[in-house]
């Protein structure tokens, strides 16, 4: 049983391997290629804390998966990290733990930038160079981070953040790994963005429909759970093309639900990310759409973060380093 | 993060310490005290194999627990063990991960030894000194050394296999443990015992109404899925008193369902180990009768068996051992 740390297996993760597998990943969910049992979930009474367990196989990987999350708010007064977790990795032919990935969330918010660039290089218009990011948190860095390795290079970074503070320390954080600025003013960046990337924990809609130029593609992360909302109704209306990693996730959590609620959208409208991939649906037909993929993150990521982990060991191992 | 194997573990499990915390998780679930997610359940497609996902939290515990638990029949051809697993540990306070107790299922059989004797000692007759095993495998095994723990001295064991030279071998392994010869007679063996228990896989009832005398008591433990009987059902019928350590999953998995499904005895008659112990129910009220005990296995023994493994490294830590 290998047993790893947050900083081994962060430094055994390529971004572009890791979109590979996570790829791969979508295109078996969406071919029904995948066992999913419902995600486990313990409330701790008299508090806000809670556990989330998710497990799943993807059909004739060497491995499964059981990522057991945390998230404790009241964390943050002790100065401890609000969310926490491990993945174990077993053999699908024996059963045998295979792997504890002690990663305290790292492959979480890592494989959650790489899914935003999936859905940013299927969806968005070829020549899209203006990569704007709404909100300054974990995901802004991730998302910088997967667009740059899986887009670029030639992008240019733009990042809006509600306190002008905190989005000079993400874009100076940043500025090694890309060409990033701030831009003070939101209006201005949703307006002249090619991809608008939001990441932020908003419950009312920041994003005005007005705002989205034709040929947008917009991927949006912040969403992810029941009551936030980025965006406006009126956008997710007007857009050519709505695309989530799991259409009936997203209707239930994202920022597609309020807009099926008022009755402006049919969820047949949402496209999975997997459907493209497998070209069961077309993405973007033309330079003029305007394109949505809402993303809420699924355990089958998660299942291809834990194979190309246990991958490179396996490989570094058989190698003798 | 503890990371403990399996002789590690099994080296720190006092099985009277162990039954401690048991009863106090019985007397938890049955207060409403618990918070358990339903089980996850993967199969493999195309095998015979499947994992299941148990987690739970005892509320008011310092720590809450994930099991995995994998069966791969198809092991048994490659000279491997057929069930494997691991249980996660995590922090009830912050949901860091305590400890990762690699106990490839041992944890599993000895806290169903535990229940076992649990049930016994609650439910038999005081002067019961005759205990029978009806079995040869793993259970027999457990069910032996956790009566001789939690109800010795001066007891003393028989024990019956369908194959004789199994149950030499089992009695043989066992005499350094307890008081225990082989009884090659089932029958013999049913009418002479105080406690009676059964630990086979039968998928149909092997122990006969007729055979069994009044103020026995019977733990019956091998049926623990839909499908497996081990106990006629005249004989559920004919008993005194039902307890299971859950009754809903008894109803669902064990003895007393196809009792249930004949239209023999109504499901309120079960009654839960947990509320015996806390006294919202009576046990046994006389000598006369016969009492039966139907264990199905619950996820607050996992949780016991962790915390018990886990208060005995963080003493050791702490005394310096």
């Amino acid at each position: 049983m290998i047993t790893l740390t947050r900083p081994e297996i962060e430094a055994l993760i390529d971004r572009n391997l890791a979109a590979e597998a996570i790829e791969a990943a979508y295109c078996a969910l969406s071919s029904d290629q995948v066992t999913l049992p419902p995600v486990g979930h313990i409330p701790f009474p008299g508090t806000d804390a809670d556990c989330h367990i998710k497990a799943g196989y993807i059909h004739g990987d060497p491995i499964f998966v059981v990522k057991i999350a945390t998230g404790f708010p009241s964390n943050e007064t002790q100065g401890l990290p609000n969310g926490n977790g491990v993945s174990v990795v077993l053999s699908a032919q024996t059963g045998a733990v295979r792997a504890i990935l002690h990663d305290e969330m790292r492959m979480t918010d890592i494989r959650t930038g790489i899914g935003g660039a999936i859905a940013s290089r299927l969806l968005a218009r070829s020549d899209s160079r203006k990569i704007c990011i709404v909100g300054t948190g974990i995901q802004a860095r991730e998302q910088v981070l997967a667009h740059a390795a899986l887009l670029g290079p030639g992008l240019s970074f733009q990042l809006w953040g509600r306190s002008p503070e905190k989005a000079e320390r993400a874009v100076f954080e940043l500025s090694k790994e890309a060409h990033i600025t701030v831009e003070p003013d939101l209006q201005t960046l949703c307006e002249t963005s090619d991809i608008l990337i939001t990441t932020t924990g908003a419950t009312a809609p920041i994003i005005k429909a007005e705002w989205i130029a034709a040929g947008t593609h917009i991927t949006a992360i912040g969403a992810d759970a029941p009551g936030k909302q980025e965006l406006e109704t009126a956008l997710v209306a007007k857009a050519d093309g709505l695309f989530a990693d799991f259409g009936p996730q997203a209707i239930d959590h994202g920022d597609f639900s309020s807009a099926i609620k008022a009755g402006l959208i049919k969820p047949e409208k949402i496209h999975d990310l997997g459907a493209v991939l497998t070209k069961q649906v077309s993405g973007r037909t033309d330079n003029t759409q305007i394109t949505i993929a809402d993303l809420t993150g699924l355990a089958v990521q998660d299942i291809a973060m834990a194979r190309i982990v246990l991958d490179r060991i396996e490989a570094a191992e058989k190698s003798g380093d």
